[in-house]
């Protein structure tokens, strides 16, 4: 970014399986020093797509996001769904790595198409945010152009601001939310990331019969699976709402509850019959990417039938719902629209959110109250500024004491007293608190004990690890019951030499390894696995549990 | 603080030459989980004396505090002046450990005196400033109290703010501002503590003749010392503003130079002259705690000649003058003396409101524009809880990237680029940056060269220890030219059993491995032992020089 040049390199043919957050974390590992200044010149931003990308495999064109994270200061990889590394796939692109950073006050567009690479002069666009941004960025590029973008929020190196991505209807709706990643692609001086796929191929494939027919084994076993077509097709993510409540899990009041007393209202359930009832431009079941059957993604649409924000997930649900003892739907979609809009993650925002509400800056459920919140993001106030920096250093601006995060990013929504496989993922994961990191809820252990939570934890950070590395969803897993063997051998048509699983498994342990090995060295060690303090005293009135896994048996996780 | 119970304790014999930091960072390191909330109940505070409070002797009653600092997360003692030390002394008093946090909105404060010791109910003092309460409680308690007390800043939980200690006029103005001890105090509820001393013997002492004949040979070797003479009594620690300008080292404009043009105007000699042309309260030379000859403290007046601030510093007059652009001297006293009224660290404060400069919020020079925004912390604005918070939090809130800081705590007044002894001690410090855990600006290297700085930082840090374990002062040691031999020669006297040189440089040696245990079990590695990383590649202009100091040198500095 420093001056505007722009060079390709060949992916080594020893590479070949290294992808996704692989990539992204072997790139980062190998190049940035793990203690440079987050936002300085040094760290690098690096695009990866997995294996798959470009082709059609149901839920496999995720796009990694990887760099040292200006929110946690550990090496982080987000990913989302959505088209670019789709795009990417098929214009034979495995990543794309921005370094250095512009001179003050230039901003930039990365192009690319089949024919060239370059980087367009943005400062026009800077101040805009996401929704205005790939309005005109697709009028100006194409409509079918694919997108990486951040709203105002990424600009003014906000530290819960993520980067979106463009989805199949040119939606900048599919976040790579997670650990600030918006901010460094903000001190990049990197507005969007533009794909233009035209004229390409599809991904390039060795056996393409072999490839075929694993696609098809694949498609079969999805459309044949009765949790995919009842819950994750029907309900979405939103399904867990009402388990998870359930459980006692459901983070409600800023983690002071496992349980919340509207929860029906906002569950996956109301939701399904709410856009059902609304039609128009409501959709309860949608595509975050290409080729992807499993369509947990919805449309959310208002009285009238017009779109409030595509899609409203359980994640957001939980922490700018329950979380803030908001049960109206509608308010909730309303701040999951302008988060996306600023180029906010839904998670740390709303933790943030209930962090001001514990301090007294609103009340508890006061929804009306929250979205103003926002529109002093919007309006660049202190406030916002403060509400934009993430939950714990709202926590700390304001003087609250209860502050649920994990390496300084709020835990998402599972309350780790009541399903304690994520605590221990919080606390161990390299990426700081992340469900998507080792999510243990299907986990055959009893989830308010101690007993096996490490295990857990263990064996879903490896297979979670090999979803990223890959980019293939968490939600194929489930599709496909966890038969990955159909991974490797995708991998083995796709590269015609014979990839194992256990192939995947070695790189996902490399990859968290690597991972480990930069956050040791960028000053976090096993006094930094643990969760806030809170949890291990404080109990969850509705398990009447605290969190009490062994914290030597944590040390000894990997 | 929970239940209101107070005990009494005897220091252990073997204990006895434990005091100061010695014993704050024992207590807080044996009995403090070094991943506690740092605001939360596992924290304690401790208040500890020096080896020899109670007695006259120059310069030897300083007040040590410590906790596990709300603002580095690392162990912390921050030590002041004033008459609280004395009166423990003299009361028999080794330490004072605060356990705890209260039932939910009670304060309190702790009276101390012969007869009891009790916590009295101090919810109607909560919000209020140190002066106003310093007057209130001197009017309950008696004129002659000595107190440590909180502004509204420590009673918010401000991460930048510090405990003030009464002075021998009863001005809440000594304070022990670093590492955001005043939150620590905060959080436990405590607004006060109030030592009356009446009735009480002066500090025990087994032979009180040999003392006698060693604080004479201190005080003549003192005041036969010209530097003391000539510097320390006439222009106090702000005789070092033109010296360290003329070495490039003095912070200008958030660290980007190391020269200000107008540093003559905020002199020692400008400051000097104009105590003494303004008369009235005025006073170039002023004791900061009983008995000291050296009296580096001041009052400054105003142009009518009543006092705005006591003292006004060197370490203010950098971090709030020349680092913020601003040279106009009654400016900086007024800041000052919002900052000591607050409860404020006028370090972390001064940075915090330097990089607001830079971020555009006002700009740089405007001393008007910056004691508008310490009025915002009065009014308790969410720009004022931003810069309350902190040089570090500030600078991430409000997206900018030169952040100068050591463990989250602003560099004080000394360019670790072109004095880069202190930039080794800035990094390696178990206390964040901190220039009085190990000041080599005396040391015999070439400031501005890397060869010898880590050998300079080592000896400096465990030479200042003994100061800060004996609760004697860091311009002591500069008063008697070094001779510490007098420091155990007291102690002998004092305890009546022979106490060697080399058992303070002992317990120095164990109080600093103490601390570097506690910090690496709270989380901190080698790694973050570094400086902020724009100070490796960015020069000062002033030197021509980077920081470059080997950091596989820094870490064996141990």
């Amino acid at each position: 970014m420093k001056g505007g040049n722009v060079s390709e390199k060949e992916i080594e043919e020893k590479q070949k399986w290294i992808a996704g957050r692989a990539l992204t974390s072997k790139i980062i590992s190998e190049e940035v020093e793990p203690t440079c200044d987050v936002l300085g010149k040094n760290n690098k931003l690096v695009f990866a797509t997995g294996l798959f990308a470009g082709s059609t495999v149901s839920s496999a064109n995720r796009l990694s996001i990887g760099g040292k994270s200006p929110l946690t200061g550990t090496i982080k990889e987000s990913n989302a769904g959505g088209t670019l590394a789709f795009k990417m796939g098929k214009l034979g692109i495995r990543c794309i790595v921005i370094e250095d950073v512009p001179p003050e006050g230039e901003n930039f567009l990365l192009y690319i198409s089949k024919e060239k690479t370059e980087l367009i002069p943005a400062n026009k666009y800077w101040g805009i945010d996401t929704q205005e941004l790939a309005c005109e960025l697709r009028k100006k590029y194409g409509e079918k152009v694919g997108m990486a973008l951040i709203g105002s929020a990424g600009g003014n190196l906000s530290l819960s601001s993520g980067i979106a991505v463009t989805d199949l209807q040119g939606r900048p709706s599919r976040f790579a939310g997670r650990g600030g990643l918006g901010a460094l692609m903000g001190s990049k001086g990197l507005k969007a990331v533009i794909i233009d796929d035209q004229g390409a191929e599809s991904l390039s494939i060795k056996d393409v019969e072999s490839f075929t027919e694993i696609q098809k084994e694949i498609t079969k076993e999805i459309t044949s699976n009765e949790q995919v077509a009842k819950t994750f097709t029907k309900l979405g993510t939103s399904g867990l709402v009402k388990l998870i409540n359930s459980m006692g899990a459901l983070p409600t009041q800023n983690f002071s509850k496992g349980s919340f007393d509207e929860a029906e209202s906002i569950s996956g359930e109301a939701m399904y019959e709410r856009i059902l009832e609304r039609g128009g431009a409501g959709n309860p079941s949608h595509s975050c990417m290409p080729g992807c059957i499993i369509r947990c993604s919805n449309v959310y649409p208002d009285k009238d039938g017009e779109e409030i924000v595509a899609p409203l997930e359980y994640e957001t649900i939980g922490l700018m719902g329950s979380n803030c003892g908001i049960s109206d739907l509608d308010t909730i979609a309303h701040l999951n629209k302008k988060c996306n809009d600023l180029g906010l993650d839904t998670i740390d925002t709303g933790g943030a959110i209930a962090i001001a509400m514990e301090a007294g800056v609103i009340d508890f459920g006061d929804g009306k109250g929250a979205l103003e919140l926002l529109d002093e993001v919007y309006e660049q106030t202190w406030l916002g500024k403060i509400i934009a920096s993430g939950g714990r250093r709202t926590g700390e601006v304001l003087g609250v004491r209860r502050i649920p995060t994990c390496k300084s990013q709020i835990i998402p929504a599972y309350d780790p007293r009541a399903i304690k496989g994520l605590g221990v993922t919080y606390a161990t994961s390299t990426m700081g608190a992340d469900h998507t990191a080792g999510q243990t809820l299907r986990a055959p252990v009893e989830h308010t004990r101690a007993e096996g939570q490490v295990e857990a934890s263990r064996n879903a950070q490896i297979t979670n690890a090999i979803y990223d590395i890959t980019g293939t969803c968490f939600f194929l897993g489930a599709g496909i019951n966890k038969k990955l063997e159909w991974l490797s051998d995708l991998a083995t048509a796709v590269f015609g030499e014979e990839c194992k699983l256990e192939d995947l498994y070695a790189i996902a342990g490399e990859t968290l390894q690597r991972e480990k090995d930069f956050n040791y060295n960028a000053g976090f060690s096993d006094a930094n696995n643990q969760l806030p303090e809170f949890f291990y005293f404080e109990r969850n009135p509705d398990t009447d549990t605290v969190f009490d896994v062994n914290q030597e048996e944590m040390k000894m996780i990997f």
